[in-house]
């Protein structure tokens, strides 16, 4: 898909993430997109993201269920406010608590398919649901809680 | 620490987890030991493994969490049936369940230390709470399902 992703509308100072960061060259670069009322992640993961050798590792499945939830986060929020994917900034979500429950071993060397649900936008706060599957077979589900970027993160001497 | 890891006991055919497996050159080669009642596994990220900049990724948090609990599971099993940690083969298990709060943001530089503790062995299952800190600051709290593996999963043409 050539067309943008919500990570590709993070301002460039917040585009490091190892998992979606655009600008973190050793990253995974997790893409996601709306599709109708879900956003979808598509991720192909390197022969060496096994767990057991197969099967792809669970701390890889956790990573594409955290970024592409709050990427959807972000979007849900930008649309819930009425703007303009393409050209307003996108605001900038954390994670404040990741859930995932394995179901099955997933294969490796197939795509796997991230779809995520916002459940709930309170403020700041927007919980999120998704699903991981592997040749159309849900692998795993994930729930995301995901709050606004305190802007102290940013600042100099922030603690916490 | 020189002295053998809890990773260091899994055969060798169990031993390319991206996140702890020994064999994987690619991998985070996550090392875990015990130290009185808690396992403990110290892990510096590298410089690409931020999230927002200055801060680790809750991804490689989630990944810590989960290979250090999978170990101590296995280890507190071998121990809870008197086996020797350094001669007798240690049981591989997976995850069923990981979550993971993060209850501030961990900053990028300092090693981070894992500690686990086992609140439930129950047959093939065990229960693992974990907290994660840097600089002496507890940065996340985790809890790992951990399950032994199943023999399907090391057999050809298995599915689930």
């Amino acid at each position: 898909m050539n067309r943008k992703a919500f990570q590709d509308l993070y301002p460039d100072e917040l585009c490091h993430c190892y998992g979606c960061g655009r600008l973190n060259e050793h990253g995974l670069q997790i893409r996601s997109h709306w599709d109708g009322a879900e956003a979808i992640a598509v991720f192909e993961p390197r022969a060496y993201h096994t767990g057991i050798s197969g099967y792809v590792y669970g701390g890889l499945i956790a990573s594409l269920i955290d970024c592409h939830c709050i990427g959807a986060a972000a979007a849900a929020t930008h649309r819930s406010e009425n703007m303009d994917l393409g050209t307003d900034p996108l605001p900038r979500f954390v994670t404040a608590a990741l859930h995932v429950d394995y179901l099955r071993p997933t294969p490796l060397g197939v795509p796997l398919e991230v779809r995520a649900r916002v459940e709930e936008i309170k403020g700041r706060k927007v919980v999120v649901a998704a699903t991981l599957s592997a040749e159309g077979e849900i692998c795993a589900r994930g729930q995301v809680v995901a709050v606004q970027m305190p802007e102290s993160m940013t600042s100099p001497g922030h603690k916490d």
